[in-house]
């Protein structure tokens, strides 16, 4: 109970915590195989590597990485991101476009702040990633999911939805999306971009999985399209290097970027020093692409696995069949409830997100949501086989 | 100019962006004496120290650091914290009582969004520290500066500003005040925490320079007095190890602890785990208090020295006597205007902060706060030289 006189603020209201976090306390029970989080595997997590850096740049510049920063970023960062980005992306990036972050998600919490107010809408695909639709939702968003298929958010309903709510901005996750792995065609990201120029609001275009692309083609980015400043793009290097890190981006119109970075004044004054020098070092030692390239094809087997397991699932199952990312999405026959089934789930030693977490208005209760990166092929093929015993018709 | 239909939210307007980050910018000039910062000195940050912890830390846990973390701490942090809490402070705290933060402003920033409505009442001191201040007003929390002397917030003003206003919270920094170096007397702390109670407001008890005490006795905190669970108190590594680092905590109430978790899931998830990993090993092996103990000394002589300059000012100049911290304050004889000079100033190669900006409603004209930790003694005295001059009556 709170202490007397105090009281929570209207923007928490209906506010209980990212479901997906009371999930990942579950799954400290030893022996469990989760299908749950969105983790990188543990080989993936370059710790030696990192030690080396952090102990260079420590020794090398250590006075400026422990000192005070600039909320603009640490120096040599926001130059070798510039050069990355400018290398590697399809879009132009000056440095008064490229705030660094204290992880992406950082990203929309600042976009909240600082231009939009409470009650204002934004469009979601549906469904879309629960962390950040918390994050809207403190900020007190007025979610309104879009209709998606196979090929993403559609277009049809992305217009019918921006002419009657008129929304401030629309999120979306264009590449290996999460929680269905889906990746949004490229006619439908030119689309985007024009629609947010010709009805004034800003796409956030969060894309943290852009590089973990294991077939097909790369698409360009919505940011690519962009021709009225409209969109801004987030990036991280959570899937690639380390989430511990806490290290994202965000690329934009310069005067986003500035109001945003005063925003950042305020919460944590400066993304650490220490992470982006790492990070540095990793861009400017060319690093990143090698380390890249030896995840790479683990993933890709450990999703071609679960791919194989769900092909044995009871008739009627569908999945998404992604092309990169962490996850799959799954709809299980009509009747078979994936929320209740939970509990028996993790009983039985494998755990998943329950699919309906991911959609702003909740229902849903046959899909959930499985991650293939953080388990072994053993795990893999084992925990399906539990899943696909549970989820049998009785 | 922002793209069309994109608009600043409510809550920036007036929002220009903390003056005295724009003020660091100027002091990249070479050779410029800064007393403007809040920033240790160079030789306080141990860096070779900190590269061998970052190395030892990723060696022996890095899986772990690298990988998400809970929003609740790094585990092994969060126990070495506590034991530290226990032993070196006068109030109790079990591991649900609290919050390691990317620095401790974002506790301020929390405790609006969690617990503060646009429009509720902020006590403040007056003059207060200006960071947080555009913290609690981009969160569009009234602020209302209470009276202070030299022996801080004074309560009979505190009780009227209650009475009349019936705040939401009180923000206060009880030892070597910034900007004022000022310590808040005992008696003065147990009737703030008393009041906190019988009021129904919360108490954001700012302690980072606690620590740097360099004459008098310690104080007990107001966290000390609190019966009721109002204190929330917020403690930082800025000062005494490494602002660069980002690492703060928050110690509070139960519920209070929840709620600030919840809202920092949507912010930055979690403070990143290298950094507590590093202060963890501070507190571990017991580096905290010889490290403290080397920077003492030093700063010690430097706030000497600069009291003696000041002791040389013109007649009628006014100044603090603090006890430890980092900062003195002065107020010049009327008509003389420090916010006006400070161009003048620069241009002679000498840098502060004019008091103005650490004012919830301006003026002061004739204030300016000095910073003597990131200057040598040779600076201090050459810096104050300039500005004795310059503050001569013409």
């Amino acid at each position: 109970m709170l202490p007397n006189g105090v009281s929570y603020a209207d923007r928490f209201s209906g506010i209980s915590g990212s479901a997906i976090r009371e999930i990942f306390k579950v799954l400290a029970r030893p022996g469990i195989v989760s299908f749950a989080g969105g983790n990188p595997s543990d080989d993936a997590l370059p710790n030696e590597l990192c030690a080396e850096l952090a102990s260079d740049v420590l020794l090398k510049d250590g006075k400026r990485i422990l000192q005070y920063g600039a909320t603009e970023g640490y120096p040599p960062f926001l130059e070798s991101l510039q050069a990355y980005l400018n290398e590697s992306y399809d879009f132009p990036a000056e440095k008064q476009n490229i705030l660094p972050l204290t992880g992406s998600t950082q990203g929309v919490d600042l976009l909240c702040k600082a231009f939009l107010n409470p009650g204002d809408t934004v469009l979601t695909e549906d469904p879309t990633f629960l962390g950040n639709m918390q994050t809207l939702r403190v900020n007190q968003q007025k979610l309104v999911p879009v209709e998606s298929d196979d090929d993403g958010l559609r277009i049809d309903a992305l217009e019918t939805a921006v002419k009657r709510h008129r929304p401030k901005a629309l999120y979306c996750i264009p590449n290996f999306q999460n929680p269905t792995g889906r990746t949004l065609k490229a006619d439908r990201r030119k689309a985007i971009a024009g629609m947010a120029g010709e009805y004034g609001f800003l796409v956030m275009e969060d894309d943290p999985y852009r590089d973990l692309r294991y077939e097909g083609q790369p698409q360009p980015s919505v940011k690519h399209f962009d021709e009225s400043g409209h969109v801004v793009y987030m990036g991280s290097f959570s899937k690639l290097v380390s989430p511990g890190m806490r290290v994202g981006y965000m690329v934009a119109h310069e005067d986003i970027i500035r109001k945003c970075t005063i925003g950042k004044q305020g919460t944590d004054l400066h993304t650490p020093l220490l992470t982006q020098a790492i990070i540095d070092q990793f861009l400017r030692r060319k690093l990143l692409m090698p380390h890249l390239h030896s995840i790479l094809g683990p993933y890709r087997g450990k999703l071609h696995a679960m791919l194989g397991e769900l092909a044995t699932f009871p008739e009627g199952t569908d999945y998404t069949k992604p092309e990169g990312g962490l996850f799959v999405f799954c709809a299980l026959p009509e009747g078979i409830n994936a929320t209740k089934c939970f509990e028996e789930a993790v009983e039985r030693g494998v755990a998943y997100v329950p699919g309906t977490y991911f959609y702003p208005e909740g229902g849903h209760h046959n899909t959930f949501r499985l991650n293939f990166s953080n388990s072994s092929l053993e795990q893999i093929h084992s925990g399906m086989g539990i899943l696909r015993e549970l989820f049998q018709p009785k």
